[in-house]
């Protein structure tokens, strides 16, 4: 069985989601009014990228780099975020270690939201290493993280920030931590039971942040490179974007990690650390736009809109 | 000259905008600490949408209706919203009038941003009834909008909510209100000042909500129907996302405003009030998506993941 992100919103929601522990709404639905501060004159962000030391960037583990082949040429590459989602993504390098997506496709794309592809139901056996059913890791422990708060008021979650050069939603009363998907972001396609989702089918955000998968869905990563091939994609006529004909499906040639490329040919990465003297300026400048163009600075920019900044290296 | 977005961002913000006033960042910087209080059980949206009475649409004016056919194939109908940016758009009808975009082009697709079209350097001389240097409509009077708040905090604007049918940041305390750059909606190239922008060249949202653009450009509406044709597209491989060939371009046929085509053949929408109780409700439900699939409601909701439900009727 294909594996659809989203099932059709048949009814409400009943027992088992009242039994389900929710804050009270009462007392904590109010927020007070909040002013942006614009900055004049505040750093540019493709300059502070492009003049950071090299002391502001950390290096991508090539383990934490799948490298997803297309049929029809170029590549996607995905950075994985073991921290957030451990025994998923041990699924996802057991998956690339035994050739699952060799010849698995894009077979969903659909519009201001995803593009999905994987194996689908051409194969049952699970490859050796994969946990069937993981524990629904849609968060983790806030403690252990270093993080940078963002600084300004978020939607959905009540505090937001980066942590390791990622972006996190994190609560500070409950103990927990969680990456958002931004544009750009991968998670786990699942059914509709939380366990259903192996990481063999991977979706990536190709449109306004749809925050609201957060902690509901395992994020696993984000593109780093390749993200056109697949955004700007037709999109599936078949409800929730699927592809009406398998002639439609984009064919993969196969994926692996960058770890298990010769060194020689392997692409390599480093984003910037969130942590870092730069990426604070970075921040600055993307929530207070200068130059010639802006005629005035907003003085607040959201979670992911404040991507953190990765780029290759080498050759 | 083709009229880029965005100029290069060269160096900083120097004496300029040293000049133009803008709050103090000291004291309003902060803000409290914000739950999301989700809320179980929760309206479903879509079947909020289908049910809503018809008291809880309102028409679209056949004058507020710019068609844009691709000679292709296809069509792209853009709402416009007057009440926001009337020389702008009374720019925008005068040239739709005068058939002005008949044979212009698609050249701009910039990954996770924009899609923008128009005539470029192509004519010189603008069709009668044209202002060529239309004054800075980037925000209006909040007096004379009903406006219903969002209810949950955002990273750009004091308030956010929806007024008419149209979603918009304001400012209590200064009066104003603007609409946003949500995905989809449709704003007015220009080169560097603020006045060179005429209507002739428009851009759509294709990617993450830019709200760094809000209050620097003029927004006109919003794509009601065939926005895949604009975000499916290659990404132009030229600075800015500018296609490198005119082989490349993406041609109009013409662009007509609905009420210049016989309403026999004309598409009608309405859009969904947003002083009605449907709305309320389908903005709860957006916040706190519940069904058989979601395994905890978030909360809340951004403004630009709230969009406000337009549909095709008639024929």
């Amino acid at each position: 069985m294909r594996q659809p992100l989203f099932a059709a919103l048949a009814a409400s929601c009943l027992a088992a989601c009242a039994a389900k522990p929710v804050p009270e709404p009462a007392a904590n639905a109010r927020y007070s009014f909040w002013r942006p501060a614009p900055v004049v004159d505040a750093p540019d962000p493709a300059k502070v990228v492009q003049e950071a030391p090299a002391e502001a960037w950390r290096p991508v583990d090539p383990s934490n780099l799948l490298v997803i082949e297309l049929k029809e040429g170029g590549r996607v590459v995905i950075e994985l975020a073991p921290d957030f989602a451990p025994v998923h993504i041990a699924n996802v390098r057991a998956f690339a270690k035994a050739g699952w997506w060799n010849g698995a496709a894009i077979y969903r794309v659909q519009d201001n939201y995803v593009s999905q592809w994987g194996n689908g139901d051409a194969k049952t056996e699970l490859p050796a290493g994969v946990v069937r059913q993981p524990p629904a890791e849609y968060h983790r422990d806030l403690a252990g993280l270093q993080v940078r708060p963002l600084g300004f008021p978020d939607s959905y979650a009540p505090m937001v920030g980066h942590a390791n050069g990622w972006p996190v939603g994190y609560d500070p009363e409950q103990g927990r931590a969680w990456l958002t998907h931004c544009y750009g972001y991968v998670g786990v396609g699942r059914d509709l039971a939380p366990d259903t989702g192996t990481g063999g089918e991977l979706y990536a955000v190709i449109g306004h942040a749809p925050r609201h998968l957060d902690l509901n869905i395992a994020v696993i990563g984000r593109v780093v490179e390749g993200m056109a091939l697949l955004s700007a994609r037709p999109r599936g006529t078949e409800a929730l974007g699927f592809y009406k004909e398998p002639t439609q499906h984009i064919a993969i040639a196969r994926a692996r990690l960058a770890a298990d490329i010769p060194a020689a040919e392997r692409p390599a990465f480093e984003a910037m650390r969130s942590d870092s003297l730069a990426f604070s300026q970075f921040v600055t400048g993307r929530a207070n736009r200068g130059g010639d163009f802006f005629q005035r600075p907003v003085g607040g920019v959201d979670l992911c809109n404040a991507q953190v900044p990765v780029r290759k290296i080498g050759g």
